[in-house]
């Protein structure tokens, strides 16, 4: 199926089933960040998947790649990402699999019903408003920033949204970890499963994986950090796995 | 200075300023994660440090002959403990320098004004008290096991004994890290350094370093972690500098 391109899009090919993606380098392109959430996170085949600050789609299409899971929701703030997202999923005819929903992670409640969802899955923007006065609401701003949505908003409506006993996974900045584990603890969100990323075998990790349980109980599973380069700057195997296998 | 030894008791030499130990295998004896604790904490010259959860006294001892700091107070519940600590002070002259105190860590606002220290260390029992009735009230139970006292009254005591923007160094399992940052977000002390342990460079983490701040502001400094051994099964650089430098 052909779609059109606006102005400054073009289309990237994902390495799985032939999928591609529709991008804007003016908005926001996805990264590595997107493609390790995508293998991290787990959902069967009978489980309904939402996806929150979904930008241009890439979670739940790579997810339906890489899953037996048929059913996500993907939902966004950004209009023109929303846009652009729909026309991905009818580009890898994914329509009866991915529904891309325009809305504020803050509105969900008024749209869906608790508990209505066995996993969510979280690329959110990393960074904290400054206290200063925002004055930058341009796409980018609005995929690093947390101008729209912010942890604690993110952790609430996922434990709104989820089952008793269902799954959010999350990839986010290691120096937000405190914040992160204190709104999933506010809100019935226990971390089961932590592991970190580091570019090198000895860097300082700069991204990290969560899983947290609704409900769950008490007890991380922190696993061995994910590197991604090897000394000669070439990708390790397990991040080719993750990208290509 | 020589000092009795008791039964089951030896010494052992602690590859430091020549200073030595009194361990009872039959009690406890101190692991690499004193040593790396006492490498992680920093004190100053004219700071007061005081140790919880002290045991034989291992940290102040070996944060004695690490830093300039020289005044320490090292709390212990069991009173042989104490003993030991006393005698292995006297054994390295350090009588001016370190104070053992016998007390539970929960009647420590009953001896101490709040805001009196500038760190805390703290090295405590690692592992949860399970649901089912307590009968084993050894010292090894006691050291290992949340029997006298938990994360959550460590950190409420931590925040009380310490001055405002004091410092608290811990080590402890990362399977507890979500029960840690959430006692301590409770108590005003905010995550400010992490630090994994792993024992070989693809190993999960077995132990995390920690650094709060006594009403700090949120954002973490994940450091790269600290890998124990080399391929081969000898100490990295890292620990033997730890150790022996």
């Amino acid at each position: 199926m052909n779609v059109a391109l606006k102005e400054n899009e073009r289309i990237d090919d994902l390495h799985r089933k032939g999928y591609k993606l529709i991008q804007n380098p003016e908005r926001f392109c996805f990264g590595i960040d997107a493609v390790l959430l995508s293998g991290y996170a787990k959902a069967k085949k009978d489980e309904t998947v939402l996806d929150l600050c979904s930008g241009n789609g890439i979670i739940p299409i790579l997810m339906e790649a890489k899953t037996e899971c048929n059913q996500f929701v993907a939902v966004e703030i950004q209009s023109d990402n929303v846009d652009m997202a729909r026309r991905s999923i009818r580009l890898n005819n994914l329509q009866d699999k991915i529904c891309a929903l325009e809305a504020d992670v803050n509105s969900l409640e008024g749209i869906f019903k608790q508990g209505s969802f066995d996993v969510i899955t979280c690329n959110p923007p990393y960074m904290p408003v400054g206290t200063g006065y925002i004055n930058d609401y341009s796409p980018k701003a609005i995929a690093r920033h947390e101008i729209m949505c912010n942890i604690q908003q993110i952790m609430r409506v996922s434990s709104k949204m989820l089952k008793y006993g269902g799954r959010m996974y999350m990839i986010h900045r290691p120096n937000r970890l405190a914040d992160i584990f204190a709104g999933a603890r506010e809100n019935k969100l226990e971390p089961k499963s932590m592991k970190m990323v580091q570019s090198y075998i000895n860097k300082e990790p700069s991204m990290v994986l969560l899983e947290f349980a609704k409900n769950g109980k008490p007890m991380l599973n922190v696993e061995a950090p994910l590197i991604i380069y090897m000394a000669d700057g070439t990708y390790t195997k397990e991040v080719r796995e993750i990208y290509y296998e």
